[in-house]
């Protein structure tokens, strides 16, 4: 009668681990994390280490780790974390295809058990990979939705409030567009306790705080020097999904399909969106300056740069 | 004024990291990951990353990465996840000795940057480590504490939950001895629900339901293939972290320092324990039948005969 | 597709809007306060109150008050705190009276509005009136349950932690039987960290504990001077919501229908129970010395004479 | 080593007990809640029920009733919501001096058995009543605040939350000036995910938020009937609390003395501050337009009379 939510995970690397660890901890639903056949065993182990820690944290959600896509069955949410990083040498052709391959390998398997769930997309370049699995479900664009600006603001955020030395709880950062060194943060709509930050911090400080944001992935890459992030990565996932299973209708910036809002039409974007119950329940129009709007417009042709990768 | 605790997790591994997670997730004060000068990047970029977690988690604590004891000044509280694990064909000896030198060299500098702090040791073989920091801190031993049943334990309650098919919120188990394949179960103090497991669990099931306990680490190093468990461990220092930050006065199992407790002398050894503010504020001695007395002396035996090694 | 489930408190009394709050904290679902239509400003007041705390508590969920039953149209749970409370003076035929009859205008209610819901009811005396809400709803014996066990159990384990001086978590607490002065608490399945309490508290040091848990609404109720406990109990009705909403098959004290166990017919009665997403799952029943089983049937008696004066 | 907090809280009425509840629930520290000798059983029955709750609720925190201000000794932070509520028929001097006469007398007690703590001051009329405090304790001004601005932006919250029907986790506003009527929300720096308030709300809409905002209070008053609010008042209280003993470093609106900011001098008044372990850490001045500072004058001569009244 009233029966837990189920989530599975696509993807076992760090960033799927931590996700299925931040799901059960909020007691969400039971997951299931979802590997290669020569990865059952590994994702196995974190699985069982992650129930084993159920006890002490508290949480009532099985965690799973299975090669089986049948274990799926009836999710009420897919993430997919799935897919290779790009290492040195790795031309970005070569990127876009073998990660769409993975993408449309795993949408039918996501189609074929879980018919009716919502898709979670971070696999990167991640507005791109979000539009190769909508096409490959053929799901309704409300429940195929990409994941890049909760990160990009978490971290901007995160930077804000140091700067600031301040709780980073009463800081907000907005960001438009594109994952990566073309996403698009808007300064005014930014702020702490309310104020407007650029009242607060001196523009050079401003600028080399959003620079720093919008190289956020690649700082982490570079001291990791084996990897890139995955406990902010999967934050962000979390909360995508807490929004979505608790129908909170939450106002988070999002890639969802656009269909003429901002001028774009039949792409994946970061917009601000109402998450809820039914996936993006609503994009939110911003009225933009000129110099915004064309921000924008080079990020939204370096993502459409990307569709033309795959569809060639 | 009021002034955030502040938590020292020496090694930047997958304990460290996940433990430097759970204790910034629940606010419970700032954390500094520490690990060796070789190791600073990648320490950082874990700290930076969790970091960036912290708007999305919804955490005010800051976590910090490097590889300078400085930073570790003032510390409440020390965790030591240091040292090497044991490699195939690693002799234990070379295992114990090496550890002992790291857990030698770590707690100079915990006795010289934090000379107040409770020290809580995960590395293995834990019981003895423990014992060498205790020696080499000069600490009180109540400061001075050792993880194991925590995590024993709460294997334990996930097998006989899933057994059970209950919350696991509602099954307790109870565990005496050293870490590894002597630890002694103590079935009659084990429940679920407060009736006696015994009642509801066969004699067969829960002899099997014991043997996965022992072995739950090489469970999960087989399953791995290449590393061992983090996400539970790291859970069991969390809560042994809270218990004594908040002053909670929890009993738990903990490797305390004995004089005289079980007849057992100038040894460190899993008993159940109150954790509070001031670190091991009392021993918990229980009547044993003379079955659990003998398999507590064979536990004991295995814990002096490391102890040994380290004194040659 | 993710719909928030929905929960109906009936009575905006102390009892019940203290539930309201927790379970919105909790953010179980929304929640429907109900009073009668005279008491309908006040219950809106209430509600709103709450509504505009959950900005800064950090909740989703909606928080309404109503006279109009059809707020509750498809509630997936509904808490019956309504009735009135005994006064100085009245008889305990009056006392039964006139909740039984509350009892049965308010389950006509939620049968015609909320046919699939599952009850618990709280309204003293507690087991004849959930004995009452299963005969005028028709519905299965799983889904209508009264709670007292939870409250109980949490009155016992508080004084124990008192007494030991040590935290409230590590205690468990079992009782069995009908709410108030006939409890049974079975001493022997009560432990602190695991071990039994009878080796850690004197004899007469129990008594006197048992004895105030059996006294424990009573001293609540002089101590105010004017009403009754509400925070404790309300606590105990959001953690059985919370164990049914979540699907956690928490092992829990509860009022459940007995069909023949512990040989009783045809009655609810305070015993351990699975409690998960249909309700009452399983009733343990557990062996008893001739003592407990004596003073079971001490409690049984009260309450079947109880039953006896409503049939009459 | 590691002792727990100790809040006092003073008055045990709806408001103070429901703020000892928040308080303990967040295991923020021990809480004493003080009342008036005659309320002493009263004050100890919701204290032990409280208590009561904590096994249920999952805490390890006293609480404790009392009436003897012994009991507070060496708090670190203490609230005060002592007093009367204004009465029909009463004048506002008669409320005025009774209070500030409450507010002596209990200030006396704190500099006697609390000389360092922090001071919350919740009783009406609030500003003044925070001034009078101040000038009662001796205590430096970072260690003497006053609330309304967390429970008037959490109203205000609500209400633009329910208008654009979205999360409140994602709703900001920004309240000026003295507590009721006269407050000063600032429309240009609230916003929704970000985006200012003024472009998804009309302005006749808006208008009638923030007149609903104004008289937040009334409202409750009113459906009441015979008390006012305090599910949302504690809650602002206990968000006050954690941001003090944790040390967050929260901008929040409070009541602070101001000495030359925003040309207000020798006064206690509604401005953004940091909140941190140190009590009113900063107090933020924003540029205002003319007209916001007409309205601001406005409200600090509300403010003023009422200190006038005192000084008279």
């Amino acid at each position: 009668m009233n029966r837990r939510k189920k989530i599975a995970v696509i993807g076992s690397g760090f960033t799927g681990a931590t996700t299925a660890l931040y799901l059960a901890q909020r007691e969400l639903g039971d997951v299931v994390l979802v590997d290669r056949p020569e990865q059952e065993n590994p994702t196995k182990g974190k699985a069982l280490d992650m129930q084993e820690a159920a006890p002490i944290l508290g949480f009532d959600a099985s965690v799973k780790g299975t090669s089986n896509y049948a274990d799926i069955n009836g999710a009420d949410i897919v993430v997919i974390t799935a897919g290779i990083a790009r290492k040195p040498g790795m031309s970005r052709e070569d990127l876009v295809s073998t990660n769409a391959a993975v993408m449309t390998a795993v949408t039918k398997e996501i189609v074929a058990h879980a018919p009716e769930s919502i898709i979670i997309v971070l696999t990167n370049p991640v507005d791109a990979m979000t539009y190769t699995v909508y096409q490959a479900s053929g799901f309704p664009k409300e429940r195929v939705i990409g994941q890049s600006g909760v990160l990009d603001t978490a971290r901007f955020r995160t930077f804000l409030a140091e700067e600031l030395n301040v709780s980073v709880k009463d800081v907000s950062g907005f960001v438009l567009g594109g994952h990566g060194d073309d996403m698009v943060p808007l300064l005014r709509y930014s702020q702490a306790g309310g104020i407007p930050i650029e009242k607060l911090i001196s523009k050079e400080r401003l600028e080399a705080i959003v620079d720093r944001t919008r190289k956020g992935g690649g700082e982490i890459v570079q001291l990791l020097g084996n990897g890139s992030a995955y406990y902010a990565p999967a934050a962000a996932i979390a909360e995508m999904v807490e929004a979505i299973l608790k129908d909170q209708r939450r106002i988070l910036p999002a890639i969802a399909y656009l269909e003429g809002e901002y001028a774009y039409d039949d792409m994946y974007f970061g917009v601000p969106v109402i998450l809820g119950g039914n996936g993006v329940e609503h994009v939110y129009e911003l009225e933009l300056t000129t110099e915004e709007q064309e921000a924008l417009n080079r990020s939204a042709s370096t993502v459409r740069s990307v569709l033309d990768l795959l569809k060639s």
